[in-house]
Parts: structure tokens; sequence; C-alpha cells
């Protein structure tokens, strides 16, 4: 069973992050979705690591073959512990390039048995971040066509608290 | 009339946001060069709104078609409100232009009717930028060829106070 | 009355070039769309200058307030005969970003009075270009979403041609 | 069964080239690497498609799941046609970054069942592209650690020949 | 005499780094290895500076030519007191770029006299930095390729009061 | 004694260059300013060989330290042969960077003894290449801010010839 890891911060889940997801799910038998809890990124986020779970399994309900996880540690161990041997990412501008690259060669480096996919985002998520989204709830504009319905109310009362 | 808005931190305003201004101001009709008060970047910076609004004064004073404003909120909501259809933004090296589109992008689906033009900056002014400005200030060293002459003493005096 | 000049290739026009144009033509007062004929592009078109010039009416008979050219010489003389004092160009992704900067420096240099305004691509058009184009034609691709259905004759017309 | 092709022009064959398919053949159940007749990169190749592929059949003897093929027209045509549901493409500095994400994005628009994934190069290959073998081999110099070993002799014969 | 100053933040010192180093000091009659005691990175240094240079003393023992420096204020005053008139600078990936060139031209609008130049970055270590470090040491992962032998006690030592 | 190469197609030398070499003539004991005869470039070089050393003997004239030469065959047998452990690079906009790198880590390959260093173009070079230099010039534009005055007459004559 081939089974892929797709590790973010998910502060909250996009449209264009769903959009990976399910481009990965026909890749491989499984794809597990994994809330990174102690990246960089992570100290800074808006929604916890519980409310972040709870976004991801509202969103991915209707994918069949897709797990929900958050794990703490490197992510190559985590991989080893599941039995997944790849790891998917989204491309979208030059700006992740680097630090995808950086990140896949870091892997690699620990573990050499496990290979990173990058999956070009699709044109409508090309320029879509969770920074994007966070940046346009808390002015109160729309988001309705940046993150996935099933989270909506979840994502709009949490704009609320904090603006 | 053809509005525009140049919006940003202008933390301080540098002689390359002036330059852009001078040449936005010979597009369009009228551009209101505008201090965006709750950006992530606003939250961390060293000079307050007023400050900056003052320091735009003093700036642009000789500019017949430019006026001074600060919103707190959307971009495109305050565009919409001051009848302005267009936003100004320079563009410098590469790191810029992810950021750009993105905003680009994010402002065309919130409101289709606002256009962004991107005024690629001077050859002088292609690597500075007002974080260059304040590393250069606080450690004392000469910025004069970098800020308009008439913000030289706030800059000086804020310089002097947080070093 | 501020008009502009938008040259290129256009070999063959795409609907992102027409995408950019009918967003030019919100800013200006004229926008002169203009073919390059002897830029380095040129001399390996696959359409004729005439050939482009009339996909160019065809492609842009409903926009009332832009006029077709054609043109050999420097860009700048070309504007100061017509009395435009805008050059309009797309950007999309980043490798247009240093030919295009290139071009509005060393426009500069040549004449100051004529600014370079650059309209970041849509979502739909970020990764379209006439080489694409060239390249799906050729091989027998449907190219209905790519090019305006008003030259689509021509165009498949020159396909069967050269292949 | 999940098979993938992996396109080039492989003019020769690169060590960096072996690294991706030998990585991509431990992703899917069969990776069919094929040689573009008909790209732009191929007008202008040093070897005939015919070299090429007994090049990559010399290269990839020992890879059992791999098969080498050619043709002409366009990709997803080619896809359809043995029933590969996956492109394969190494991504090395950011010069790919943009034709890689162009040849994706009109990839899907022509056929949207047909995935493209991107390896990121290894580290030691990140700078290697065939161009640089020609332009080293061309004048003398050693490509012993640039392309596979059992394709040495045909490229060194070549080199010899053009030179 | 021919005296560079190699500066950074060197939070920690990575083989990376020392690989720069080296190789300037083939260059140069002396390299003054410094740790920036106030940029904006120091701030949020995991290292104090007397950490940090105790680390570089440690990794560089074995270079005869070779300094170490702390320093706050301005980097082109520093070369002046010490009558370096070389800036050396590692240049990896694509990020490294802008950041790289806003320095050295402001720099040279500080101290025109004092010239940088900028070492690209070995291929194994492109895509390596203090914050890839550090990001792996925290959560237990093995740094024994990532950073000078001499030093990894005193890393091991932080990374286990940290996490 | 320090000698340094300094490598390229010079069709024609332009101001940038000869910026470059002026700093870095300041840095070494000699720079041996090359032109490659049969790169890529050199092909379809506007400028015969023989004329492109004359040109850079008229607009070097004035710096004692540096010498002309031409070459045909690997830049690292060329640097061996005349005693050179550096070559000496200007790096412009983000396009150069790869190939820059590309270059530096592939020679650095064929002998590992020789070192790579990029100086940052000047702000006003920036965006200045030989490419814009003949597309100005035979378009009859106005090369003097561009080209070193010594070689005007050479150029414009050539740029008669060839329009």
């Amino acid at each position: 069973m081939k089974i892929a890891v797709y590790p973010g911060s998910f502060d909250p889940v996009t449209c264009g992050h769903l959009d990976i997801l399910r481009r990965a799910s026909a890749v491989f038998d499984k794809v597990v979705i994994t809330v990174l809890e102690n990246s960089a990124k992570s100290n800074s986020a808006m929604f916890s690591v519980s409310e972040r779970v709870r976004m991801l399994e509202l969103a991915t309900a209707e994918l069949p073959n897709v797990e929900i996880a958050s794990f703490s540690g490197l992510l190559v161990n985590f991989c080893e512990k599941i039995g997944a041997r790849y790891i998917i990412k989204g491309l979208r501008a030059v700006s992740d390039f680097d630090y995808e690259f950086q990140m896949a060669v870091a892997n690699r480096d620990l573990n050499p048995q496990i290979e990173t996919l990058l999956l070009p985002a699709s044109k409508e998520y090309m320029f879509l971040s969770s920074s994007i989204v966070k940046e346009v709830g808390k002015l109160g504009g729309d988001c309705a066509k940046l993150i996935p319905a099933a989270i909506m109310d979840i994502v709009k009362e949490k704009f609320e608290e904090v603006s």
C-alpha cells in the first residue's frame, strides 16, 4: 500500500490545500493530512491544533482514502511510524520554491527512503494562502471562495473573536 | 475623474515611495497615498499611524493632486468609499513580486472593478526599503539619500529614541 | 487625453493579451496595441506582421477606445510620435519580470517622460503565452480557451500549413 | 496499475535524469521515459531521436519497471494512449519552475484527468543539465560524473564528430 | 594586506558557513568572521553572542588566517576600523539573492570603497541554513552532517535546554 | 600573485562590464578579461572575436593591472594555463543567477582549485546587458550612457552596417 503524508500548518485549511489533497488522493492508496504541531509557523497560529484537526475532518469528510493526524517531532519519523514513503507538498508561486526545496533536501538527508513530491497548484489557487485568508477575514472580507464551505462557521467565529 | 490609491506601511516613507507617487500622480487625476493601519507589517511599526501620516504630509507638500489618508479595513472597501478604481504599487526586486501578485489577485476576487497597476521602481531605488532605512538609521548611518529631506528631523529623533 | 501603447509580438494574440488590453482600456482614454516589427522575437514569428495586425483587428473589434498599429524602431519614438506617455505590459510569472524590468529601465533612460505600467495577469492567464499556444496548436491540441474566438480560423489554418 | 510518463529531450540523458527516473520508478508501477520528438528543443538536438532512445535503453537497463518510448504529438494524448495518468518532471533551479508550471497548467487544461508531479532534483544534480554536458563535452571536458557510464562511448563519439 | 569581513548571525555556524570561510580564506590574506550583534535576526537568536563567538573559535581553529570578532553598529564602520576593504557573503538559493543585493547596495551607498563579493554555496550546502539546523535539532534529528564536529556538544546541550 | 579571469562574450563590452572589471581589479593583483570564443552566445555574436578584443583594449586602456585575452576551450583549462585561481562574474538580476550557479558548479566539478566570485552589479547597471545595447543601437537609439566612450565609434559603425 502506497501511503503519502501531506503536512502543513492548515491555519486554516484553504480550498487550495483541499485541491492538492484531492489530487494526491488519486495518486496514492492513502493520504494522511497532518498538522505540524511544533513548526515555526505553528507557534503563531490563529487556530489551536485541535481546531485545525477538526477543520480538516469537516473539510475532507467525503474523501474515503484520507486520514487526519497531527504530530510533534521530525516529519520523517512520523512517516516511518505510519509506514508512509511519500511526502506531498503543493507548490504555488516562486516563494514556496526555496522553502520546499530546503525541506525536501533536509528530509532526504535525514531519511533517503522517503520521497518528496510537489504538486503544482491549480491556476485558481496559485496565489491563495492561509495568510491571505486571515488577512481578508480579519478585516471582514468574504472568504467564501477561499476556504471549504464545511469550515466556514468555525472560521467566521474565530475572526469575530480576534477582531 | 480617475482616482488611484497608493497603499503602504510607509514606516517611514522613503525616496523610493516618493518616486512612485510622483510618477503615479502624472498618470491619474488624483492619488490618495494611504497608511494601512492594520496590516501585519503595521503591528510592528516603528512610527505611529499619525506620525506616518504627518511624514507623508511633509514629504508630499509640493504634489498638488496627492491626498493623504489612513484606513483600517479592506483596501477595496476604502477604494470604493472614496471612488477610486485603481490601486498603485511599486515593484522592486523579485521578492516583492509574489506578495504583490497575491494581493492583486485577492483584491480582484474581492472586487473585480478595481484594477492594480504596478510601477517598476527606478534604478536608484530598486533595492531601497523602509526596513533598510531603519536598519541603517538605528545603527547611526546616514539616511540623507534614502528618505525625503522634509522628514529627516522626525526620523532622526525617532532613531535617537529607540537606540 | 491619456494615451497608452501596449506593445508586443502577438504571434498570435492570446486571451491573456486581450484581458490585459481590456483592463488597460478602462484606465486610459485610448490604448494603441502595437505589433513590434523588428524585435528579436519578431524575426522568428509564425505569423507575418500584417496577419498579426489583422488578428488584432478581429479580436478587438468591440473595444471602442483601442487602436491597432505596427511599427519598426524604438518604442519610445513611436510613443512620442503618437503622443502616448504610457507603456502597458502584462506581467505573468517570474520569468517575465526580469525582461520587463530591463525594458522599462532602458526605455526610461531613452525617454524619462514615458512611464511603464505593469498589469498583473489574471489568475486564469498567469501561465498562458503565445509560445504555449503554438506548441499546443501545432500538435493538434484544442486552443479554444487560449485564443480569442474571432481569430480561431486564421490560427487553425496556419497550424495546418506549418505542421 | 499506476503508470507515469517521464517526458524530456534527453539530449543526452544525464545522471540527474536517471536519478529522477529511479526515484519515480519507486513511486509508480511503471514509468515510461519518453523522448519528445517535436518539441522546440528537439529541433536543435545534438543526438537523433533514435540515438536518444538507444541511450535511454542503455542507461535504464537495470530498472525493471521502466519502458522507453518516443512520440510526436501532444503529451496528454500519448498518456491517454498508453493508459498513464501521471506526468513526472524533475525540478531543479528556479528557471525550470516557470516552464514546468506553464506546461503543467497547459496539460491540465487539455486533460484534467492527468496529474503532473514534480520531483525536486537531488542536491548533487541541482545544477546539471543536458546543455551543461554538451558545453563541457564539446570543449573536451570530462563528463564522467555528469552522464551514466553506459552511454559514455556514444556521447564521446558524438563530441568528437561535432568538434 | 587584503582583509575581508565575513559577517553573519552564525546561530549556530553551519558546515555551509565553514565552507564559504575556507574558500574565502584562500582568496584574502586575512578573513575576519564576525557576529552581527544587533541585526534583526540577532534579536531572536538561540545562542548568545558570546556562545556564537565561542563556536566560531572552535570551528575555525585550524584556519591560520581567520580571526573571530563580534560588533554592534554599521558593518561598513567595522570594516573601516579594522582596515578591511572586502565583505564576503555566501549565496545560496534565490531567496538569499534579494537580501544580499539590498545589503550590498546599501553598504556601497554608505561607503563606496568597500566591495561585497558573493561566493556561490557548494552543491552540498546549497539548501543548508542555521534555521534548518535549529528546526531539525530541536525535534531531535541528527545534525552531524550539518554543523562542524567541533561545536556538536555545545549545540546538542542547547537543543536539550530549549526542547 | 593573485590572478583572476573575467570571462564573457562582451558583444559589445558595456559600462556594466567595465564597472565590474574596475572593481575586480581592486581586489586582485591582475585581472585577465577574456572573450569566450566558442560559447553558445559567441556563435550568434554581432562582433567578431578580434573586434571584441579590440574594444576591450580601447575600453580598459587606463586600468594598469588588466590584460585582454580570448580563448577557445574549457574556462578552467585557460585559468590553469595562465595561473589564475579565481573567476569573476558580475551578477545582475535574478535571471543571471541560475546560469551563473550552473557554471560555477560545473567549473568546481572540473577543477575544485578554482574559485568563482560574483560581484553584484552596481545599481545603475543592474538591468544593462549587451543584448539591450544591441536592441537599442540597431533601432537608432542613443547608447552613450550604456557603453564606454572609447568604443562608441566602432559600435556605431557596426550598427550602421547591420541595420
